[in-house]
Order: C-alpha cells, then structure tokens, then sequence
C-alpha cells in the first residue's frame, strides 16, 4: 500500500529516460548584438589583500573561522574553467595576491596562464598591488603600488591593463580620475559606492555613468570613462553562484527532475530590462562576482555558461561574457554624449546618517607609520640608485611590497581587524629593516673615501632611529662621547638645498656641534618633558620587550643645511673641559607672565597666547602683517550608537556639537635661539607643543592624544583639533586630493545634486592628506597634516582635524570588531597613544599655496639621519663628509619635485618628475618649469631617455585615448601647458602645472 | 609613533623576499616502500543517492539550505584535478550519479575521463547504481542495481570494479559478503560501521581486516579480504580538507607568513603509527574523503600533494595515491595470515544502547513499495523480452534504474527525509508505470492471434491495478458486465506450474467465472470488510486527488492455474438469469460460536481461537500431525528519548517490556469452500485478518496498522506482532541473509566477542527479508514476510516482528527529522496506515525450508493481473487464452528460481538461475538441480551461451582470485558442490546448492 499521494502526480510530466542530451554543449560565444540589450557578464572576484583576515590567510586560506576565503582557490580554479571554454573570461585586480600565486606555480601552468591572457580570457584590470584606498592614500603611493604592479603584468605578460577597477574604496577621488586613471592609459574606472542620494538622482537622470574630468588643469586632455554601477558589485539578486551558496539553478537535463530553465530567462531578462531603464545605450553591465568569490570557479561558470546559451536563445536581450575594457569599447562605439562630472565622490554615505568619514581617520598611528614609510622608501630608491642595486643583499623591494600592500582600501583606511593592522604593520616593520639597511649601506658607500670598496662592507656602520618622535635613539645615548664622536649623516631626499632644525636627544647638555668644515654650530637644549618620557618608557618596552635604564634629558636641537639629493656631515662630541654650560647653550627657561598676553616666536611668525587660559590667541606674521585671530581647542564627537554607530568607516557623531576638553589649559613656554615652544596640558590624555622655528614662518604643532578614556559610559570618542579664527569664509574650505590637487568644498552641498543634510559635521568631512586651507579677501590660513587625516569647516573661519578616535562598537558595515586601539604590555593594555604633527601657516590672499606646496613636500621627505658613533680621525680619513649627486650649483626648481628615482630589476631607472603646482594656483610657479637631466645626474651619462606611461609600462607617445562625446560640451578647450619632447641631446624637461613626467633612462 | 608590538619581532625570521620557490612541483609519484609504514590515501567522496536532499538535489547542487552538497561539482572538479597530476587518483562509487553527469559531458569531457579511467587515476569501486544498503534490501535487487552500474562501466569504459566499498551502511551482511562480493570478482570489501564492542576487540588482535567467508555452503570458495576502518570512513582528525572547512594547512611558501611543514608532518606521521598499531602488515589505509567532499577537489589534492612530497621527504613513513584495489594488492603481496570471519555483521550498534535495528522496519510502507515492485520489475523484464524489446516504446529501466536508487543506504533503509523518500516513491512511480506500460502491451502482443500485429499497437489493451489490496481496481468495477466480459489474463513468472486463489473487488455477487477452456471456476465471495472500504476511500482520495463514488462490496475469489514463464486468460461476467445467488457462490457465515475454541481452515491446516478472548491459540496439520500451541498479539515499544532516542536509524525501546495492545479482540469468522477468514480488531487502529486457502497449509495474515496514536505523551510507539509458541529453543532462532541463506542467532551472544548486553531487546533484532524461524526437536513454526521487516526471538519458543514505527523525535544520527510518517489530504494529515502480510507455518523438523523456499519465491514473485473489459467473442477472436514461453511439458525443478531473464540493450539477453538451497538444508532438495535451457525456451533457438561474473561483466572462466592464508585453517575443504560448464549442445545448466549462474545468450 502506498501512501503518499504525490508518488504519481509527476508522471506525464517526466519519464525522458532513454533521450541522451548533451546539455554541457553551451552557445557562450555570443559577442554584442546591435539593436539589443547587451548584457555584459563580468566575471570576478573582489579579493582585499587583507581585512578579517591577512593578505597571507586570504591567500592560502587559513583561518576559515573568520571568512572562508582562499585566493589559491579562486586562482587555481578560475584557470582551469577558463581552460573548458574560450569563450568564458575572467578579470583580476590584485597583483599583490597574482604574484603570490604566480611563483608558485609550475612552468606548465605558467605557460597555460600566458595563453589565457594572450587570448584576452583572463584580463587584468586595475593590475595595482592592491586595489588602493582613496581616501587615506597619498599620490605617490598610489602611483608606486600602481607601477608596481603594472610593471609585473608588463614583463610576464607584455599586457596593459585598460580599466580601472575600483568597485570597492568607499568614495572616489580626483586623482584617481585623472591620475590613476586616464594618465595610466586607462580608457575607464569602474566602481560601487558613490553617495545613496547621488546614485538616485542618477538612476533618474541616466547618469551614472559619466566622462569624469577630474583634474582642473588638465580638464578633457585627462578625462575617463566612469562607471557607478546601480546597485553594488555583486550580480542582481538571484544571479550569485558560489560553491557555498543557495542559489536557483538552471536545471536544464530532461533526465532529471526540476527542469527549471525558462524560469531563470525570465528573471535574467527582467533583471537585465530593469537595469537598461537606468543606463544609456543598450550595453549593460553584470559585475558576476563578490568578495572573494569563484573559489570554485566552475560553480559560476556553469551557470553563467547556461545563462548565456538559454537566454541568447530566447532572444529578447543578448548576454555575453565580457570585460571591462569590452563594456567600454561597446560604450565608446555607441557615440552617446555621456554626463560631465568634475570634482570627486566624497564623502560617501550608504544611508541616511552612515557618512563613512570616519576611516578618513582611523588607526591614526599607522597611517602615520604609512606615509612616514612611504617618503621613506622614496628617500631608500634614491640611496639604493645611487649606491647601484645589485651591490648589495639588501634591497628596498621588501618595502614596496608591504607598502603596495598597505594602501589597500582595508589597510591604511584603518578598517581592517586589529590582527590584520598588526600584519601590515609587520610587513612595513621588515621592509623598513631592509630598507634601513640599504640607507645605512649607501650612504657608507657613497661617502667612503675608497672608490673600489663595496657597497656592502660597511653595512654595519650606520644606524637610524625610527623612534626618534619619542626620544628613543641608541647610537645619540652613547655616553662614552670623550672617546668617540656621534657622527650624524644627513640626508636630502628633495631636489632642492634644505636647511632644518633637527633634534635629538641626549644624556648631557656639554656637547659641542661641527659641521663638516669642522666649524662649530649653533645647538639648543630643551629638556625632555614629562610625557614624552613617559611615552618612551611605555611604547620602548612594548617594542624591545624590556625596559631601558636611562632617559635622556635633553634634546640637542641645531640647524643642518643639505644639498639636494646629498648629504652632509655633523659631529657632536664632549666640549673639551667644559662641563654643564657648553658654548653655544642656551638654557631653556619657563617665563612667569608679566603681561595677560605671552607672544612667543623667534623669528617672522609669532603667536600670542592668554596667560590666563594659556589658550592661543593670534597669529601673526610681523613680515607680511599677515594677523589671524585665532583660537584652537581640542574636542570631541561622542560616538553615536543608536540607528547608526560611528565605527572604523563611519563617523556618526551623537549630535552635532562636540565636547571640549578644556577651556583653562596648564602650559610652560621655552624659549631659545633655534626653537620657541609651547606645552599645553589639555587634559591628562591630551599634551600639545606649539613649535616656532628661527627661520620658519610657520608653526608646528605637535599632538599626543591618548590612552583616549572609555570609563565614563559614552561608547566612543572622536577627537579634534579645532582653530577657530574670524575669517568670513562663505562655507568655502579647500582639501588636497591625494596631496596632489586642492578642491574648493563648500559646506552643506555637493555640486551633482541637491544635498539633503542630516549629517551637518559627518556629512562635510573630507579627507586629508596634504592639508585643508580657508580663506577670506585678506589671509588664507593653511592646516598641512603629517599623515592621512579627516577634517573639514563646519563652521565658517573654522577648520578642524579629526586626530584620534577610539570606538567601543562597531559600526555594521563588515569588520566586526569596535576600533578600540591599545597597546598591551604582558597583558595589561591600555587605549593607543598617538603623537603627531600638524603646521598651521597664514598668509596673504595668494601666497598660501607656495607654503603649502613646498612645506607639504619636506613633510614629506623629511630629512633623513643616519648616526655612527666613532673616532672622529679615523671618520674623517675614511669618508667624504658632504656630497651631493647633483651638480653642486644645480637644484631642482622650486615647483619640481623629484617623486621617483628608482634602479629597477632590468638595470634601467625609473624617474618621475612632478610639477607641484595647479593651474593659476601661484602666480610665479604656475608656469612650464624646467629640469636640466645633466645636471641633476651630474656624475652620470644618460645613454638613453624613454618617456613612458605613470606606471611605465608603455611609451607615453603610444598611449592612445578614446574620444567621448560630452553633454554641453561646447567645442574645444585651450589645451593644457604640457612640456614639450625631451630631446636626447639637451636632455632638458619641461613640465606644465600639474604634469607629472615619468621616465625610464639608462645609464 | 609606532604601537603595536609585534611589528618587528618576526624581522630575522622572515624576510625571503626575491628567492623565488617553484613549490607546486611535488613529488606525488611514490609506489609502496617495502619496510615502511605505506599510508593509502584513497581519495574518496561518499555521495548517497538520496538523503536529506534527494538524488537530483545531490547531483544539480539544489536546496543548500538543507546540506552543501553537489555532486556535479564533485565529478567536475575531480576531473580537473587528476588532470592536473598523473599521480593523483580517485575512486568513485555510485555510478547513478556518474551516469547523470556521464551523458551530460561533451564528448571531449567524456574522452579525456576515458583516458583518466585508463591510467587508473579514476577507479570505480562497488560500481552499483547506489551503495546498497544490506539490511532491508532483497538479493536480487542488490544484483540488479550492482549489474546496471558493472555493465555501463563495462561498456562505457571496458572496467571491473575490484573493490566493494560499503562504507557507510549500517551492518554488513553475509550475503554481500560471499554473493556480492566474491561472486562479483571482487577481492575486497571495505567499510566503517561495525560494532563498538566488535571494534574495540577486533583494535586489541589486529583483527579489524579479515578474510569473511559469508557462506556456509561456499565456505572459502566464496572468501573475501575485509577491511574495517579502525575509526570512520573520514581520515584521521585533522586532514579533511574541504574547500569549506577549517583546517591546518600546509603553507610551504617561505614568501609567505606562517610557514608550516614540519608540524603537519608531525601529525601525519603520528596519525600513521597511531594506526599502524592496529593494524596487520605496514600498509594502512586513510580514507581521504567523507559525506559529499571533492566539492571542489583541488582543495583536496593540493594537501595531499604536499604531504605526499614532504612526508616522504621525512622519510620515517611513506605516503602514496591509492585505491582500495591498490591497497589490496599490497596486503595480498604481504603473504600475512588473516583471522577468519564467518555469518555477518549484524547488528551495528555505534555505542551503548545505540543499536541500528530500527531502520530494518523503518518506513514499512515504502519498503513494502521496493519489494512489490522488484517482483514485477523481474516479470516485467521476461515480458519484455518475450515479447521483443525493440518493438516498443515503453521500457523497465526507468523501474530499474529508480530501484537501483531506491536499494540505497538511505533510501529503502527508511532512514531518509520524508521528502527525499517521496522522491524514491516518485521515481519508482514513474517506472512502474512504463513497465506497466510493458507488461499490457506485451501480454496483448503475445496472445494476439494475428503474428504479424506489432507489439505496441496493443497498449491500451489491458490495464493492471496496484492498489488491490485496498479493493481499488476500476477494470473490476466496472458495472456494464453485461455487455462485455471482464478479462483477466494471469501471468505466472516463476518457472513452475502455479495454482493460486486471487481475489478482485466487485460491486456484485452475481458473476461467472470462466477459464480459457470455458469452464466455469469454482468461485467464493467475501464483503470487503469496514476497514479495507475506510482504507480506500482515504487513500484513493489520496492518491487520486478525488473521492470515488461507489466501492466494491465483495470480493470474489476464485483459483487460477498458471503455466510457468505464461499466462492464462479467466473471463468473469454476470450470470445469465441468476440474480443474486449465481451458481457456483457460497455465503460467508458469521459463527457463532458453541465451543470455547474456534477452529477454521478449509485444507490440511487449521487453526484455533479462543471464541472468549478471540485470540489464536494452536496450530495444527491434519496431513502432518504437526500441533503448535501459539498465542498471537500486537505489542509496542515505548521509544525511549533519554541518553538515546529511537528515530529513523536506531531502536531504543524505553525499557524491555512492551506494551500488550489488547488481550480480548472481537473477531469474525468468514468460512467458504476456498478460504477462511478469521477478522480480528486488536484496537481502533489494529486490524488483522487471517487466512486460511483450502489448497495451502500455511496462514496468511493481513495486518492494517495506524494510524499509530500519538496523543498520550509516548514519544514513539514500534509496533510489533509476537507469537508465542511453547517450544524450547534455547535462545537460538534463524533468520535470512538478504532474503537467500539463513544464518543462526544465538540471543545475547555473539561468535566474534563477548557480548555486554545493555540493550535485551534492540540488540537481539536481525533484518527479515525472506523470514525467521525457529524450531526444537519436533517442529520447526516459520514466518515469512512480504518486506524488509526487523525481527527477533526475544523469549525461547517466541517470534516478533516489527511491524510499524512512528516516533515523534529523531535519534541524532544526522537524518534529523523524526520518523513519523503521515498521509495528507489538503492539509488534513493522520498517521500512516500499513497494511501487509506475513506467513506461517509449521512443520515437522527437518521440512521447513521446502515451504520456506518455495513460498519465499511465489511471495517475491506474485501472479501478474491484467484486466480488459471486452465482448468475449471479438475477445476470442483476436487473443490466444493461454501460453507459455516452456515447453508445455517442461518447468524448472523446485530448487531452481529464475532469478534474472532480461533483454540487454545490445539484444544479447541476461539469465541467472538460482538454486534455493543452502548445503545441507533438505535432503532432497539441496541436491544439484538441472535447468533444459533447450526446454525452457522453447520457442526460442539459443544460438550463444556464454557463461559470466555474477553481474555480467566478464567471462566466468577469466575471473581470478587471489589467495589468502587464513588463521587455523587447516588445509582444504572439501570443495562445494557446483555445476559444471555448459555444452553448447546440451545446453543443460546445473546448479549446485545456493549456486547462482548467470549467462549471457544470443537468441
């Protein structure tokens, strides 16, 4: 007896046995259909080099705990789907996780992959390290994590990667546009995440896809096909095929029960018709894929594959398997006028009250170490050219891989995991070693008085301090300075001559200061506060594992002069029976106020600050007459935590107005010949020095902020700095792209659409890189930043920073972990401490940008120091003290900065020239400027100068553009000021504002 | 400043950057090393056809939600990966699933599998439609499904399994042992689940491989080398690497962080030696598979590559790519004596009181449903091929393919989810009907008169009713018997003449009984009793969708000889003139009874009953004098749902006892001159009606059973019959092995160990295919069953089978559902009512098996009914009445059933005969027997005999077996008594006991 009533109910229906039907024999060949919806199907998988988990972890996919992601699968398998049909195509995006599985592999499936690309199945795209942040990230970075992949994919492959693939950074900048972008040879930049209310005015205008010009200098010479995708990078709901996942199946073997075929035409088709009503043309674009997806790649595949063959033979749209660059050449040949967009895509909100400027900000300390590592690794090529690459076991490519890695857009954006942060931090940790080495090695190579000796012999003979910020530095805490001098190389890495006041600290305050000539030069002592010694008693023993005995008590400040792309010697030594009071010493002293008002400045910039509230009053340029009033406090956003919580993305403050943190400030003042400075108390968790050099006409500000308290019940804490001065400033406020353009902002508005605010502070923050500056009819004052920061003016002659923030929750948007930094010393932790700078500069209407451009560039590339402690006969009988590459009566102009000078694998030298300054931005330097290559390589031949692409991966006079048509496009624009040809025999560059020149010699 | 202190620490330990490892070539190429540990890997992936998901969900990858797991993905990825290394190697198993993905290859895919199968990378073991289960299901179904998948791996890649692989079922028994085993050609057999007392000892010897001899008639003849898994059919804890899993791996890249060898080296060789001391010769084997693995293969080999290449490295083991067969070999060529293994592995309990001996009567109905439809798949299949297999388009492989599925572990075992079962009814649905389809059309070609009507012409002829046994036939309803003759044709697929009572339901009591010759048939009428009309309204509606108007009110009986391999036409219309009381009829009698006892039975036996309590009290033949005290109840056990519950798998009764369901049952007696029925109500959901039939001296029991009730707060009631009987069986009982050889239980005991016993009842439970017995020195009572059923011997003298289960919680063995079986009508659902038969008899000691065999055979293999209403003459006209494919004069000798007779799709046809005899068991018939194939087809002229394997796949006379050296065996028995070779010209097949021969003839 049977008993269940569906046991026959199918049998009309089924019952195929005996028909055989090859079912796995797909039409997938279509190519675009003219007259149809064309749905381009874009296979890929989104692969962060590190966020849950590290870049390592993702690749061979450990701790699966976490997220079950493994890039060797998706690389593994992807290869061999694409092997069972050529017509199936795949892109890749992340050289750092390619090259990985590249030298892996064996020869045979080397020789497989290159027939994949040779026949344009398998496309990089992108083809960075990493597909970088753009927010947090600093140009020349981009470019150097760029190139470097770019040239990976040059020599393996002979390709080019034509688009840009940017489908995750939260907001999208100018310099990615321009940059990154059309002077890349890229023809378009894909990506997901533009502003919730942009996307919907968009959706409705059809304007999604745009020619974005990004630059104002170069305007349609540096324009790029844009795509914002509708919805996100995934495919439309429904269309998601990965191996772990439910998903409906095309069901298509008559021989087994489901049949479900006509079903999923169905929904493809409306799916398809929904997105063509929101774009023009009739080319749209399927992003199949997600994050980390294909890691078994035949799982899409297969649906795709039926997908294609079932729909195309409905026949009401067409689906082919495409690419990016194939979806462009499609739209290209549409000869459809596209929107204009300028500007950029920041910020980004998802929702309502989700602005994610909170990453603009967050891990503060490693955005620092970032860009402290990336002028770093730029000084380290210099040294490693100079000193030629292949004479050493060292090598600066360990460096460049962890810093590659580190401008991914969960790295230096500060949203990955902690253990992830502390990966990347490794990663830089081990490529500053090597990199440390190579520096130490050259500089001993290039000074050595013996020409034959090699490069590598004297490794061991410098030392550096990357602790120097908290008076930690081995080789200037030698005590036995009577026999031995500290011997100080300096380095400078800028292509102009440079003169700073350096510091270091040290036990005695008797010491006796020579330059190279043997002269004698002006030192200041300051001594070591409090809480700097604090601060390297803790950060030391957490970084050495045990304590230190002894603090020193000084700081050693005096002034050093360096040639461009040289170095000079200094020597300190125990002045001779002098004792306490060295010649040259001027004691630091703390000044009872007499007056309500203590001004202070050693040179043209002074400031004034209230006796009273010790809080700071007036700027003032006593050169210029240039006179701000101003106030500057520290505050902050309690976290919000309700419908939305600020978190490692988002910044949600929980009102509008932040705390202060105090309004009477304890402070002392020092004031010697070289330095004035300013120590202000702000609270226990918030000390600032206010510095004033002797020969700077701006004032550097010095933070630490930290362990940020969480023990009175607000679920986090944001802090800022905030200058509050009188200028009527129309909501207007300028940021840096990248560092590299400035974009004017105006509060409560975008230019693309009407904003509606909820956000009124979150909603107007912008990131930093370079600086933030306001202006008025008279003064412009200037905020330049020593790391990626957020900041804005949220209220008109204010300008603020967000330095700091520490957050108990998490803000829902994937990390899954609150971002609460703290350092543990065996277990006992407590809240990051961070300590930075900032410089705050003002200046006539118009002048600002020469301070900004110049300074911003030797915050850059500070100078570097190298110390050796040894007999100072002996030094001086081994090695040159001064030395410089260049002609010694040569610099570069003061609008030209030297971004690259790179020995490469193949012995050529990359070099890169950039023009610091925008178009009408200063009168003077606005203008073509001129680098002489001979004599700037003054002690070597170019045999031969080939211009090339940014990432140098093709010669600049074979990049070819794709011409687009633009809505209101009226006729043709004044071309750019671009620097003409570089003739062999004069070897001179010319370089227009903004034109970033890149070269490849030989020598 | 820098926070975290780890960033430098792992500075000396890292940094390879630039050393390029080509570390994907691995040395995977290692055979077996003499004089070390040799670990097998043996790649494997256990797919059930059909369990929580169903068999097309499996393979297409469906319903995720309910398990991850696809098996298209398993074959697609395995395939790529052994394609990627020649030393990789795989086996697979069920070849339902390689089938399916078989013929949806494209022909390049289909040649390099070829190739793959060729180098022995792919193996197919087992190679059946399914891994069989071995407790609930019948021989010849075990043949069946076993020869559909040896003979596509035959003609598909020209292969012989070597192996059995039986690793997940539930108990492992003799019959698949020696039978399909042994006579398969295999060498070996591997699985996991045996006892836990049994594997704890069989660890301590080394005795978990053995020799098995399954067969007491065959003894070493039909021996096997077996292998017990020490744990699980996964590998040791640590190295399952499934593309979703969390596991250690590998990572062999200095490049990369964590790099880890040696440790997982470590554990390999930990896990080895761990084994190796359980273990007999230095061969183990690892089972690197598990439920639905190989999703993504690759995930997979990359891990066994490495640890091949770098354990062998090691050199303190070796590890090697294996297969069961390889594994074999090599504990063959190790010349070791091996402890012996006799009768079976029944029952498995996996720990305390979990013993699986639920699942031999889970889901009764459906195995009811497999049984009923083996029958008729074998009579369907002579049809077809009497009547010529090309001449129609109906087929029986839909039915034999959905039976080979249903012969599952999961399926006809009743231990998977209710809609995966409904799925298995479906398809057997499906085939039914197409071999329903087969068998009208084939008996109408068959009789027809005219030679030269094709054979599909005829279709509509005859139509068949599978629900007689709920009185639901509409051929025999039909009430225009006066017009036409209902025609009935009966035909007999067994090789004896047959003479059977049958009985169809009609609403009149006035009809005529006609036989082929005219005369008219003794006939008797009995009112369908209330429960049968409740049962078919219920079910019909179920099954239809509708309700039926008018049910039968009689049932007429009347007895129909048969010739073998033939049929006969019976023709039944009203009776001209007689009005109610036809000729020929006797009124049923309700008796009231004089005496205390009841006595009923028309023939030689009779049975008594207590006319107060209405129970069976004595068993007794007038022919024999065989007298059998016996008391017959309905009982249950309470499932217990404490440490462990019953469920689908497991019967755990909640104490020893069960429960009596009454001990006073109204009862009525039905007397007629062809049967008497004794209708007794046991309860409001107990109904039992048995049977006495004037020519046959056993009784047959009609059991309706359910709903089961559920409302008093039991979680689950297992409903038994239980007959007790006064004789003194010293705990011993016997029951069948897969429906062929009985093996003797010892209650409590165990052959191989010393039995702990903690569960009295659950671990004395033995699956019934054919039936169980007992006997003491007189007698021996014998019950039969029409299904796979659980039954014991709980008490000397007593017999019970589990008749019924519904338990209302699931007992944790993954099924995770509970077993309570209901049938809906929109919406409206009750508890699943069972009806079936069981059999009795009693005989004298020493003549049981003759009515065991031979009643076994007619209960497997029923008379076929196949109705047509017509005009009798235009009947007469175009059909013979009778025929037969024998030589009238001829039948096959009582010992001998024709097992298999099957048209192949090449047109040679398939013939196994089997002798029903074990060595020993009848004096007379366990004797060699012969078959007169000239006889037997004797319309038919065999131009080709070849004699071959037990599933048709090679010569007999090419099969080899290997040796094996068996503990304590001391020289040769005396071989068993087998049929010689057939002469071409005689063409006379004998057959020794228990001997199955299986030819391949060409007509």
């Amino acid at each position: 007896m049977k008993a269940v009533s569906v046991y026959l109910s199918a049998l009309l229906l089924l019952c195929l046995h005996g028909t055989v039907v090859n079912s796995a024999k797909y039409n997938t060949g279509a190519g675009v259909v003219p007259g149809k919806i064309n749905v381009h199907l874009v296979p890929h998988s989104h692969d962060d080099v590190g966020w849950l988990k590290n870049v390592d972890q993702y690749y061979v996919g450990t701790n699966r705990s976490i997220q079950e992601a493994c890039v060797e699968n998706v690389l593994d398998s992807v290869v061999m789907s694409l092997q069972r049909d050529p017509n199936r195509k795949f892109v890749f995006v992340e050289m750092a996780f390619f090259h990985r599985w590249w030298v892996e592999q064996t020869e045979e499936t080397q020789a497989q992959v290159k027939k994949l690309v040779d026949a344009g199945q398998l496309e990089f795209i992108n083809g960075g390290w990493c597909m970088h942040d753009e927010a947090a990230t600093h140009y020349i970075d981009m470019v150097d994590q760029t190139t470097l992949g770019h040239l990976f994919i040059k020599k393996t492959f002979n390709k080019l990667p034509r688009a840009g693939w940017q489908i995750d950074p939260f907001g999208h900048s100018a310099v990615q546009a321009y940059l990154l972008g059309a002077e890349l040879g890229f023809e378009s930049v894909h990506f997901a995440r533009i502003d919730y209310q942009d996307r919907v005015k968009r959706k409705v205008d059809k304007s999604l896809e745009v020619v974005w010009r990004g630059s104002k200098t170069f305007g349609s010479s540096a324009q790029i096909f844009t795509n914002a995708f509708p919805v996100h990078y995934s495919p439309p709901v429904g269309f998601h095929f990965e191996v772990d996942e439910e998903y409906d199946h095309i069901q298509d073997d008559p021989l087994l029960f489901d049949y479900y075929v006509q079903g999923r035409v169905e929904d493809f088709i409306a799916a398809a018709v929904a997105q063509a009503n929101v774009t023009r043309t009739n080319h749209i674009m399927w992003t199949m894929g997600d994050d980390f997806q294909y890691q078994y790649a035949e799982s899409w595949f297969k649906q795709m594959d039926k997908l294609i063959h079932y729909v195309n033979k409905d026949g009401r749209v067409n689906a082919l398997y495409s690419t990016p660059s194939l979806y462009t050449d499609a739209k290209n040949a549409a000869n459809q006028s596209w929107p204009l967009k300028t500007d950029d895509y920041f910020p980004y909100a998802d929702r309502e009250n989700a602005y994610w400027t909170g990453y603009f900000t967050s891990r503060p300390a490693f955005k620092r170490y970032v860009r402290m590592l990336s002028g770093y690794y730029l000084a380290a090529r210099q040294l490693e050219f100079l000193a030629g690459k292949k004479t050493t076991e060292s090598y600066t490519s360990s460096l460049g891989d962890a810093l590659g890695i580190a401008q991914h857009h969960d790295a230096v954006s500060g949203t990955a995991r902690q253990h992830t942060t502390n990966d990347y931090a490794k990663r830089l940790a081990i490529g500053a070693s090597k990199a440390e080495s190579v520096i130490s090695s050259s500089l001993a190579f290039l000074a050595s008085k013996k020409p034959g000796v090699h490069r590598s012999t004297p490794a061991s003979v410098f030392s550096q301090c990357h602790l120097l910020n908290i008076s930690y530095c081995p080789p200037t805490e030698e005590n036995n300075l009577q026999a031995k001098s500290l011997v100080l190389a300096v380095y400078n890495p800028i292509g102009w001559n440079r003169s700073d006041i350096i510091r270091i600290p040290v036990h005695d305050a008797d010491l006796a200061v020579k330059d190279s000539f043997g002269n004698k030069v002006e030192a200041q002592y300051v001594e070591v506060d409090d809480v700097t010694t604090n601060l390297r008693e803790l950060y030391v023993k957490a970084y050495l594992g045990f304590s230190l005995k002894q603090a020193p008590k000084y700081w050693l400040l005096f002034q050093v002069s360096v040639p461009p792309l040289g170095w000079t010697t200094y020597f300190i030594s125990r002045a001779p029976g002098k004792g306490k009071s060295a010649n040259g010493f001027v004691s630091s002293n703390s000044i009872i106020p007499r007056n309500k008002t203590i001004e202070i400045g050693p040179g043209n910039l002074k400031m004034s600050f209230s006796s009273e509230s010790g809080q700071l009053e007036r700027m003032y340029n006593s050169r210029t007459g240039v006179d701000v009033p101003i106030q500057q406090s520290y505050l902050w956003y309690a976290s919000g935590d309700q419908d939305q919580a600020s978190g490692a993305y988002i910044f949600r403050p929980n009102g509008s107005s932040p705390s202060t943190v105090s309004r009477s400030v304890p402070y002392k003042v020092v004031q010697g010949p070289l330095v004035h400075e300013v120590h202000q108390k702000f609270d226990s968790w918030i000390y600032q020095v206010t510095r004033l050099y002797r020969d700077k006409e701006h004032a550097e500000v010095e933070y630490t902020i930290g362990p940020i308290p969480t023990d009175d019940g607000v679920v986090g804490k944001e802090v800022i700095t905030q200058m509050r001065t009188t200028m009527v400033t129309n909501k207007e406020f300028y940021t840096d792209s990248n560092g590299r353009d400035f974009l004017k902002r105006v509060r409560d508005h975008r230019e693309d659409w009407h904003l509606e605010v909820n956000q009124p502070v979150a909603g107007n923050y912008y990131p930093l890189n370079l600086g933030i500056y306001i202006k008025d009819k008279k003064s412009e004052f200037s905020v330049l930043v020593d790391r990626a920061t957020g900041g804005s003016s949220i209220k008109d002659g204010e300008v603020e920073l967000m330095l700091h923030r520490r957050i108990l929750v998490d803000d829902g948007r994937g990390v899954a972990e609150a971002l609460d930094e703290q350092v543990c010393i065996e277990d006992q932790c407590q809240g990051l401490t961070v300590r930075g700078n900032y410089y705050m500069g003002i200046h006539k209407l118009g002048d600002g940008s020469r301070w900004r451009r110049s300074t911003g560039q030797e915050i850059y590339s500070p100078l570097l120091l190298a110390f050796a402690n040894e007999n100072l006969g002996n030094w001086k009988s081994l090695y040159l003290s001064k030395g410089t590459m260049m002609d010694p009566n040569y610099s570069l102009p003061p609008n030209v900065a030297l971004i690259t000078l790179e020995e490469l694998d193949d012995g050529s030298v990359l070099l890169r020239l950039a023009h610091l300054y925008e178009h009408g931005e200063d009168v003077h330097y606005s203008t073509l400027a001129k680098v002489e290559l001979k004599r700037m390589f003054n002690s070597k031949k170019i045999k031969e100068l080939k211009e090339v692409s940014l990432s140098a991966n093709q010669e600049k006079s074979n990049m070819k553009k794709k011409t687009w048509k633009v809505e209101g496009d009226k006729g043709q624009q004044p071309p750019p000021l671009r620097g003409g040809p570089v003739h062999s025999s004069h070897l001179l560059v010319e370089l227009g504002p903004m034109e970033i020149r890149t070269f490849l010699l030989k020598f």
